[in-house]
């Protein structure tokens, strides 16, 4: 078995290995189910991949490892609720499965609890590692309010877009890479540089998420294609496809049935050629990454892990 | 002015020149509505005061205190939300005044903006200040999710309701004494007293607060007199009052006029005795606060101030 399925069966049973308190369940059990959807792993992974690459042992990063597990959860929980989603992952999002109550209670909960693990064993490093994962917290949220505002706009540059998905999505990464590194002394150089490849894996992370929403496999996408377009999700390919030709805004905005629509929006993106820009962007932004990666102190097996998942998130296809 | 004024003033004028981004205002406009709501500064009063008592400036601890107040203002926040109540200090709700998914935004955005001003300046001290915040948070969300529970039982008994007031009202108080103190250099055993101290006042505030709801002047009570009893909430007064009448649980879970609900439930609590009852656990747990207050090592202009607050707390009718 490779390093990074190790390392994320790793965290799998050590998540699964957390105990909370037996009562008040009501506010327990909704974390514990929350955090047992499973999922990539993939910013714990980045985490303890990052702590190993200069020269600790991984698991000396596990608190911080889950502790921004828990906290990306939380944020998935908490826009389960503001999206209204009736699924995460396959199973009732905690909102439909109890009630909104719960669902806003335990995501206040994971959040004080992820805030618990990213500083615990970290010594004199807490401050440090604590004001690293407020601040990513904070562009979490500007990122989010950005994505709702989105919504009631025609007029979303993408500019705009690019910079709302490095706040919801990047920032997460980055910090993952920084705490990991933090965690096992890094030089500065280095810790910001790797913050800089995560940034821009980020980003061509959630392009990609965007061009499968439209373009992926149905048998291995996991979510029902193009659900963007049913919600008209302001999204990089309608973005630039409207640059070309406005009038998708009145096709997208249209009350027409959504199969008939999907067919048609799927088509306009093709024909003003975003797909093949969105396509461009996200190898852009992952060679940006292996570039950065390139320039870090750190030995070839490491970096060889880096680039699996720049690669794993820039041409996946599931 | 006396000092207790003259701190809360103090308070009020630093959360209004708290500055934030100007976008995505979005976020950033319902924090600042939701701080700018007043209230008594209980809670930042009580940490300023802590601090000052062991002999430091007060302003010293100035960003904890305010951490506390926003902290405090999340859990009204998030509250209304799960409560879908309308109005708070006279004024629409955030989720009334804007929407659901922007109130939980930005509640959460309080959360970690208040972990951030506890942590600011704490220098040396900043992983005990943090432990001490956190343990506080997840005992205010197991208190809150006690209330909600409670809703379906007609069974709680009076240790259970007070254990949940306790969680859900009082560590706060408790920990934001705690906080000052540890700022303050205060010996260890004289933060536990001083927190001890602001727990029992924090009960004995509860319980005021449950009374008053029923037995308040409505001229200077701010809330709807019987808005307990309408909503069938387990208060002491209920708990205490079924216990020697079980038949209130009929009366106060039947459809009758709420007027009507009202005057007969209010003869029930005076006819059990249990507002005598409640009104004597008030005193004996402002007693006991007192007490404890004795037995810290401060000088009598400290313990003045918070024998104020206390009896505040304990026979305020507003």
């Amino acid at each position: 078995m490779d390093t990074i399925n190790r390392i994320s069966d790793f965290i799998n049973s050590e998540i699964a290995a957390i105990s909370y308190p037996a009562e008040p369940s009501g506010l327990y059990k909704p974390i514990q189910y929350t955090l047992a959807g499973g999922g990539k792993r993939l910013r714990p992974t980045l985490l303890l991949l990052s702590c190993e690459a200069f020269g600790k042992d991984f698991k000396f990063a596990l608190p911080q490892a889950l502790g921004i597990e828990i906290y990306h959860n939380f944020t998935l929980l908490h826009d389960d609720v503001m999206d209204h989603a009736d699924l995460r992952r396959g199973r009732p999002t905690v909102h439909r499965r109890w009630n909104e109550a719960t669902a806003i209670l335990s995501g206040d909960a994971m959040l004080t609890l992820a805030t618990q693990y990213i500083v615990k064993n970290a010594g004199e490093k807490t401050a440090r590692v604590l004001d690293v994962f407020n601040r990513m917290a904070i562009d979490v949220y500007e990122g989010q309010q950005f994505d709702m505002d989105f919504e009631n706009h025609n007029d979303v540059t993408l500019n705009e877009y690019l910079n709302m998905i490095r706040l919801k999505t990047s920032v997460l990464l980055g910090c993952a890479c920084e705490i990991g590194a933090i965690m096992a002394d890094a030089p500065q150089p280095d810790v910001e540089r790797l913050r800089h490849m995560a940034i821009d894996m980020g980003v061509a992370f959630q392009l990609q998420d965007d061009y499968l929403d439209t373009f992926g496999d149905p048998s291995t996408f996991g979510k029902q294609i193009g659900g963007d377009i049913v919600n008209a999700k302001k999204t990089a390919l309608l973005i630039i496809a409207a640059k070309r030709d406005p009038s998708i805004y009145t096709l997208i905005n249209s009350d027409i049935d959504d199969d008939e629509k999907i067919t048609a929006v799927t088509r306009m993106f093709i024909s003003t050629e975003a797909v093949d820009e969105c396509r461009k962007m996200i190898d852009d932004y992952a060679h940006k990454a292996i570039d950065t990666l390139d320039s870090v102190n750190i030995g070839e097996d490491a970096k060889a892990h880096f680039r699996k998942l720049i690669e794993k998130c820039s041409v996946r296809n599931v």
